[in-house]
């Protein structure tokens, strides 16, 4: 902890750390914000998205001659020095803040100003001046958030492909095995192993694809839009200029939002995500409670499914073993869904020109991609490639087939053979 | 259909249809409101709820003098009539609305002040002057939700309770059953079905007394509050007598809310029922899914419980038997966590001195908690009342019980208990 | 009412009204769901669509020889009077109940056999062996719901554009008007009010994309899969041949499912159109906000938008008129967001081969979609197409506008422009 | 890093750090859920709250007489290390996790065998056979949990108090200040400040009676249950036993649950705090939105209220200034509604004797509650204690006021007394 000294802005005098990189906003923010939760500094993949942003912006703005080359380029090497990790400590905001993300956005100009000004050595950089010049909280922050959020998807992408192979793998692997059909959870007649877990492998490929094709509208940005969308403060030109040149620094087809107002006033985007995301989550978790009914007993249970055992599964039952992993995919779903709640709310508050609810969003959907991915792998490799169907199990189990039933209607009608059926299993029973 | 004649109001000429008893407001809600749903004279119970306001405030002006008691008494004597169920086509608008509930208010003042004007025969009865009198959405409508919805809530709770002695009947008809007893869907030790069943009981129980307390408080009421809390229009008295007077109509405990300003601003009470009324629909579906899973096979799965055949199952299986009616609790526990979700967004909607959103919170309640209640009955009466226990199954289960195994620990130590009870599974297995 | 007649079904006998189409499974299901709620006959859409299916597998297992020509030809024409309108009435089930949607499935399939019959005249057609020849309530289900919920989906594609339209009307009307923009409520810079509608109609046709998407999915059906997918009963050629009839019948691409077990087994598809339903309510009502924010006053509010004088406002405050129209969109939205609670719990509790939570998710959609597509007219008609901007109020609001401050920050910097700003406040301010 | 040496448990071989105090148990579960997200070392409240419940457990055992007391004395003296913080860094595990908390329980099990062992020297404290006896996950997870929840709920209740008097503190401030009443976000007629304040404050009050109520049931514990409630392999008079030792560390009412077997089957009781917890924030977001719509402007808005200034508001706007706190306020709220719906769906996830989906739902509790808490207490400190109401702006909005028109009506009837309203505004607008 170092000494504080005083900085002055709009407002007055505020007391900011002495090696601190940021100024008097985030020391500001830090008091209005002091919450338990997610940091920028926990999440650097946003500060990182509105540093490429502020790169971006540097560049077209000397290219525009609005601002000196020499201070385009301390901003721009400020900036590296962040993107390569070397800054965290000083992004000190939590990602839930009041205010549609200026902290967040402020807490960036300041740490760039700073830094590019003892970088320059004999000028002063000024946050909102320079960093900030032709740039607005309301532009900027959609246009990073979609930018950080883009990968975390794909990365939940990924990991929901990885799943789908290995389902598809087990498919392959028990092309052969037929088990007994239920449906309402009562014997109905076989089908093959493989449907099964190709159907599976289907629903996440379903997920996937949705998942996919709203992440890829993030990359349709705001920037350029500044105040409400009108642009004002920018130079002519900034806006292409500056979506180009991020495009480019991230290899990715960034362009610009067909509606520049509509990116600004709705979150509507974001919630496509959180939903995309949620329903993953609901379709992984759909493929956990199947296998964990499926493996349940192993002696007073379905007990179809071998799962791998991973650890054991009470502090007092010695030999239990839970299927935890299936577990672990389920309660990330219910979270996730939690955060469709949220976004829902969050976008519905959102009003007029902007959506000043963004950080809420955002935090979930920084924390809940990563989730998925994380359960989405984990499912993957410790649960799913490694089961075996017991195949006595499955023999003993296709008894209660109706398949029998079913023949015996074609010829003999269905109220005959659903009579024998029920006699059949009177008998049984007793 | 009849045909139409031009009444006036205060924007001007409207039709309404010659032989209606509502006027120009409800002609004109109606054709603003023309959307499918639930009428008002599909549940008369709120239309009802209105009219006991509006009885209790005719007699309440009448004491203080505001009303000519002849006008009073023939307002009172046309809801007595609408009470008796004579009117009920003239209530024609949806149960949702716009406006906080304005239009089902002057539903039902024209309805009234038509009738009673009709009854009076020498004297028009103004809506808004008499039967109004002293009266405001803004208190009225919150009054008559709350009486409307109290008596659906003391049902659903009646309903709660049948479940809950039916479970307890079950309990004392197996009170020496002992059946396994399985923790993450993994066989574990043994426990009585006496206890699985108490414990059932025990969790309706608590779902009764926290929708009771909900309800009762609904009758706290702000009536007397008129305009936005404040009292202005009404006589000094009013809110005492009016309150006393709905009282005693009523025959309970009906009273004035603490604050005043609170009941109109703010949607809580209403809230808070709608989630008790959730939580107990998700309590009864929680009993309904353990039920129909200890149910599942009959060959295939589990099948320690025997549920009471209801209807075939399958239009194509014949034999197949479904358990339908814990279905029918499960679904209707989906719809009323549905209706939670919004009566959130109907609350946190609210704003200022008004919650504007009462209308879509009323139309969940007034559907919502007869179908708990129904579903409820249905599942005590054709489901839990009905089933046993198939000791077969019950015995052959307890094979999977690790009962032998935590014994074995407390002398052996847990490693050891495990490391046999691993080796006598995978014997088992092949 | 009439006179009840035993009938026998394979539990036994069951008493059916003498004049009844329906039969023993459908008095049955009518006891055991004795619920409040819509019922099948308030939603012929779904009935029809059944009956669709149904006419079409008739005249596939005609081609294909296992049912004979006249019984076919008389199931074909005892469908046509139902599509007719001709027997609603017999329809008598309530659309959620337990089951998957057997129950609804055997009203139809009991109808359909008895008026047959009856048509026929010297034969007796069986519910089971004849009009459900190689089909499931599993199959038939999806397939069915998928084509009734596709023409409500598109009707609210339709009412979107209507809404849109009007937005975009309303952009064109005022393309010169600049009114103050507003972040977090607070005043902003200037923007044009056609930009505001302009935005407003594109996230209205986002909305309308992903609805359509979804709903065009709908067309994909497991027709043929019969129980658990399998095609277990039915005829080689039939799903196709089914399919097919069914396609020419609709006129529309309807086709088989890619995985013809993931259809019966998930609920997604529905899902997705729940969501996409709720999402479009959430940004109408959103427009519904705004205007309705905009419009707040007249004079102790912004008062920029007039929307049009629907109706009077208040029972006791003569002059009062409300927003109702965008209370109803907003009301209406909050319902939608509820149905998505629902599906995702009935989507998440499918378990195994199929998904038997069904019944609820169709509900929702049946009564959903056409709460959607008529709040949105109305919101159109009623309110977006006759508002009109308060120029005066407009212009007195743009005092508020913060572009000379950003116009000066460029030229003095940002810590002088807010200096002046706050000053020249606090002078307003006293 | 330290190296790492194998540890067998009964599923065979596992790495573990050298230096670590847990065991093979945890190394596993590491391994298993290397998911993002909180662990243990940061929720030391969960883990102090285990081992609450194991120094109640072993003073019980060795009263007993079934572990030795200077066994006991060790695992107690362990305990205590870890509850003077000074073991945080070996509780690895995340908080979310598969199982029930069977991981989060070793992980304390392992940690207090090891420490006890150490200070025991010369004998091998066993996690199962020693800290662990007579207790299963079963019944010391839900113990703990509620005694970790119980705390944070009771401190929001404090910071909801504080909230609450700042209110009423503000409704003495303005005591004889009337503001136009707004309807449906329309000019109504005037009320006191005091009442909007006094009723804000009601609502808070309502919020906390219902949090505190909620949270008091957390102190009924079903510890002694172990195994699914039975009670196998506990010593008689453990339960009661252990239940009053911790009641005695604790110096709260903790007791036995009244149903044993009910607080292992269900979440029900943390549901109702995670439902009480989302309740609470509604209600301070609804302050928070008002006080934000009311201080909306300065110029273009309603302008009533001056919310104190805490931070500059925009980038690129000098001199706004937004209601960040309110923000604030607000996206906590949305936070902890998404928790709600998490909750109902871990809740209803439970199946049969135990709820395996405990840890998601704890994990909301443990950063929801501190979360609501800190953002009331800003919101009351940084925002409502500092508020002040704009008298010019006050003065000017009650020109909106319908009170005259209210007091005509009572002698000129509502029909005239609206026409004149309409005319003098339609003056007014032009």
């Amino acid at each position: 902890m170092t000494a504080a000294i005083p900085m002055r802005d709009s407002l007055g005098e505020v007391l900011v750390p002495a090696d601190a990189l940021y100024g008097a906003h985030t020391a500001r923010a830090a008091e209005n914000f002091a919450i338990p939760g997610p940091r920028l500094c926990d999440h650097p993949e946003l500060v990182h998205a509105v540093v490429h942003v502020k790169i971006a912006a540097a560049r077209a703005n000397a290219e525009l001659g609005v601002v000196d080359q020499a201070v385009a380029d301390a901003i721009v090497a400020a900036g590296v020095e962040v993107l390569a990790g070397r800054h965290d400590r000083h992004f000190i905001l939590p990602v839930l803040q009041g205010g549609g993300g200026t902290s967040t956005h402020m807490n960036v100009n300041e740490v760039l100003a700073r830094r590019a000004s003892q970088i320059l050595q004999n000028a002063e950089i000024h946050p909102n001046d320079h960093v900030n010049r032709g740039q607005s909280t309301n532009d900027v922050m959609p246009t990073a958030i979609g930018i950080a959020v883009h990968p975390a998807a794909m990365d939940a992408v990924d990991a929901l492909n990885r799943l789908r192979e290995a389902l598809l793998a087990k498919a392959h692997e028990y092309d052969t095995l037929q088990h007994l059909g239920r449906t309402c959870l009562q014997d109905a007649v076989p089908l093959p192993v493989s449907a099964v877990h190709r159907s599976q492998a289907y629903g996440i490929g379903q997920a996937v694809e949705n998942l996919a094709l709203t992440a890829e509208r993030l990359l349709a940005v705001p920037l350029g839009g500044t105040a409400v969308g009108t642009g004002l403060g920018a130079e002519d030109g900034f806006a292409d200029l500056a979506v180009r040149n991020l495009a480019a620094a991230l290899g990715k087809p960034v362009r610009r939002a067909e509606d520049p107002y509509y990116g600004l006033a709705s979150l509507e985007s974001l919630a496509a995500v959180t939903e995309a995301m949620s329903r993953a989550g609901r379709v992984v978790a759909r493929v956990a409670t199947d296998l964990r009914l499926l493996a349940s007993g192993p002696d007073g249970g379905i007990g179809e499914v071998i799962l791998p055992s991973m650890q054991a599964g009470s502090s007092i039952m010695p030999g239990k073993i839970n299927p935890v992993i299936p577990e672990l995919a389920m309660q990330t779903a219910f979270q996730l869904a939690g955060a469709a709640t949220t976004a829902h709310l969050a976008v519905s508050a959102g009003e007029l020109e902007v959506s000043a609810m963004a950080p809420v969003v955002t935090l979930n959907l920084l924390t809940g991609l990563p989730a998925l991915s994380a359960a989405t792998r984990i499912f993957a490799d410790r649960c799913v490639a490694g089961l075996s169907w017991n195949e006595t199990a499955v023999a003993r189990n296709l008894h209660g087939s109706l398949a029998p039933a079913v023949t015996s209607a074609t010829t003999n009608g269905y109220e005959a053979a659903a009579r024998d059926a029920y006699a059949h299993r009177e008998a049984t029973d007793q």
